[in-house]
């Protein structure tokens, strides 16, 4: 009998299937350095038969395998922690067709996300959904993770852009999701597949929606002296029944890395926080809610509130902020980005205690996330070699965690569970909970093949 | 050992548990009359521990069950097809919680969908799907089917504004599904169980996003000589950018049969079809979209565009478009109230194939529908006792699903496949697709107990 791996090179060519374990390094974590392993092979199948054949030979095989886009998800989504088989996904990146009419599009798993919206710019049109990794990640990591971005408070998640998908099953097969309308009929699988994190299978097409582009936009920098003042200013603009496009926050720490960056945006770092508020619609809306913004802002504290005045402006102030994250991590050897949601209004009263588990636990903490919809990215800057501050930032993370259940939360808004988060899953889920999914999972993954490890804490997935 | 009945009643109490086969005719069948069905039983429980332990008695018997709201359904779905026991849930109907500043409420399933926007106006909210039967219909209801209404064309469908649920599964456990934040964290059980058509559970509370009241709202009649020129204003209404809050058609045919009811609204009926078009937002941005839709309409050949003047004119137009379902209920013995969805460009195209199928079997069509988001309504009045005329009314049926399905549609909009339906769905399923529905459906529900015989082939769900 044939080595798989043979076998993967009799399908995919030698060139394309790598084993050699310096090669092999640069897949053996994500955009969260905290978890490492290397996987057992790397493959760069180009069409949706090939990723259906090769996972034929690995179900015979009993070999697990995962799908891998741009490698920038941050719950160690795409890291084999069992080994196996990592699918690297970057060659399957056409554009495979744009209908304007019905204002979608059919892309390859691959397609960067900023590169879809740059092809239909031109026609008037975007696609929604903007992860700040939005120059790098791709669009069939987007579906694993029903990742989100700024603009996502206005305009909804992946899941909520995706109409249908063309899905290799972990026994090969080959089906379709959705796609046959506006709404599911029968049960919503293309719903749960969204976000299942690869434990489903491997998406190979993805219909989308593409948005018009609004006829005007305005960005506001409002820049206020105590994180509680910025954090009421954001309840008050929700409650004043304006739903700006994006609401950001950034805290002093974030400012001060940013403008030490090439991302500096003109930030002012003695500010306790700044808010990057963006409207959008028609033009005689923009001009009535910029208005309401700038006198919300006024009195809730804001010391200055200024509207970009040109697009350049407008796009120094979006890479400041989408630059955030690369910043922060080139002021310390890693960077823990966390992800949680608590209720909008919780902001003043969480975000102080978040300051207050960091320091004591004698950690850098830097905040820099969605407030809007109350989706939090406390960030960690630390250093993992030194083994004893690992277990400091792993201690302060399941404060923060506990803290945000506490208040009415979300383990996570947009990044995943993956493998970072498993340990934090009965916080939240009873062990009915974690058993239904566990069945669902296995009406996919019978044999657990399918990215095991992640999701779902792992006795579970060994289980199935 | 005691007959399930007994144990029934010994929960419930004799009065709330009626096996009387007078009694019962009252359930034999929801909105939809051409499938009628006897169950064995009705019963009222009053809270989720009721349902609960009702439900575990019967899957001890092995005894069928389904829940029912108020019987508005239009596929069928609340139907006893295989016998068994009716979960009446009308008196489960308080509304538990509201909370403005989360802008969320929390309710039992037997709240009528009206009772909860009225409970709410008075502080500036408003709960967004709105079904035809809105007066009628219940919370629990539009959860099952997934339901929709003319303002789901801005705001979106009922699973867009559910955020969590209590649930009975199958076994009489009780577990929460979503809930703990804005998005679904491990795999999406949440938006998996809405619109599942009671196939997975019994939902037993419901947490609902509630909106902010638009500023403005303004209501625009359009009347066209032809269905083709009202369908090309539709596409050239989104393809302006604007999206109506809502953007209904009515044919001749309904026009008529509603001005001749006490919904008469003072629509033109000799009119070949009108569009209600409504535009809501900022007073600013509303005054811009009646002016550009006015135009487009006029451009499309309409021949009169009026705006309605007041809240008593709008409410009329409103009532007149609402009440449509029941006007055309109450010239013809029998109704069958089709629901299907197509790419919304291929209105003009579609339309006049609808006419001539019916034209073609001999039957009375109108059509009422969502023409903004492409849902269908194509209505036929017919004689129920005629089975020859009942016959002609199916094979129209499957006509015009089949061209719906050719042109790139959708079995169901909003009213779900329920039993009406089920004979279509290979239409644009597999046996891998319906066979990975029939797996996930056996994980919540292996005895195939809870309202079998719906959504999937019969011979699957007994097969489960």
């Amino acid at each position: 009998m044939m080595s798989w791996i043979a076998e993967l090179k009799a399908i995919l060519g030698d060139e394309d299937v790598i084993a050699d374990p310096e090669r092999l390094l640069a897949y053996e974590c994500d955009g969260l350095s905290l978890h490492k392993h290397l996987p057992s092979a790397v493959i760069f199948p180009e069409s949706a038969e090939e990723v259906a054949r090769a996972v034929k030979v690995l179900a015979r095989h009993r070999v697990p395998f995962l799908a891998r886009g741009a490698g920038t998800g941050l719950s160690g989504g795409a890291v084999a922690v069992q080994g196996g088989v990592i699918f690297e996904l970057a060659r399957m990146n056409r554009i495979l067709a744009i209908d304007y009419e019905n204002q979608l599009a059919v892309v390859e798993p691959g397609v960067i996300n900023l590169a879809l919206t740059r092809a239909v710019a031109e026609a008037g049109y975007f696609y929604a959904p903007d992860p700040s990794s939005q120059m790098a990640c791709t669009l069939g990591g987007n579906v694993a993770e029903n990742a989100g971005g700024p603009h996502c408070l206005k305009y909804g998640m992946t899941g909520h852009h995706v109409l249908g998908l063309e899905v290799v099953l972990p026994d090969g097969t080959i089906v379709m999701l959705g796609g046959h309308g506006a709404d599911a009929v029968g049960y919503d699988l293309l719903g749960l597949f969204i976000g299942s994190e690869g434990t489903f299978g491997i998406a190979t097409k993805i219909t989308v929606r593409l948005m018009r582009q609004p006829q005007a936009v305005k960005t506001l920098l409002a820049d206020f002296l105590s994180v509680e003042d910025a954090s009421r200013a954001v309840s008050a603009i929700i409650a004043a029944g304006i739903l700006p496009s994006a609401l950001e926050m950034m805290d002093r720490a974030t400012i001060e890395a940013v403008e030490a960056s090439v991302y500096a945006a003109g930030l002012p770092t003695d500010a306790a926080a700044v808010l990057i508020i963006e409207v959008d619609g028609l033009e005689a809306s923009v001009v009535y809610e910029v208005e309401r913004v700038v006198e919300i802002c006024r009195a809730h504290g804001a010391r200055q509130v200024v509207v970009a005045r040109d697009e350049a402006e407008r796009a120094r102030l979006w890479a400041g902020r989408k630059g955030a994250f690369g910043a922060l991590g080139r002021i310390s050897p890693d960077l823990m980005v966390q992800d949680a949601v608590i209720p909008r209004s919780k902001l003043p009263e969480v975000l102080p205690e978040i300051y207050r588990i960091a320091a004591r636990y004698g950690l850098r903490m830097a905040n820099v996330f969605h407030a809007g919809d109350g989706n939090l990215h406390p960030n960690i800057c630390f250093d993992g070699r030194d083994p004893e501050e690992v277990e400091r930032v792993k201690a302060a993370c399941r404060e923060i965690m506990e803290l945000c259940v506490r208040v009415g939360g979300a383990l996570t808004g947009e990044h995943g569970i993956g493998l970072d988060k498993i340990a934090y899953m009965p916080l939240v889920f009873t062990e009915d909970d974690l058993e239904a999914m566990a069945r669902v999972r296995a009406v996919f993954d019978p044999e657990g093949l399918c990215n095991p490890g992640k999701v779902l804490p792992v006795r579970r997935c060994r289980a199935f």
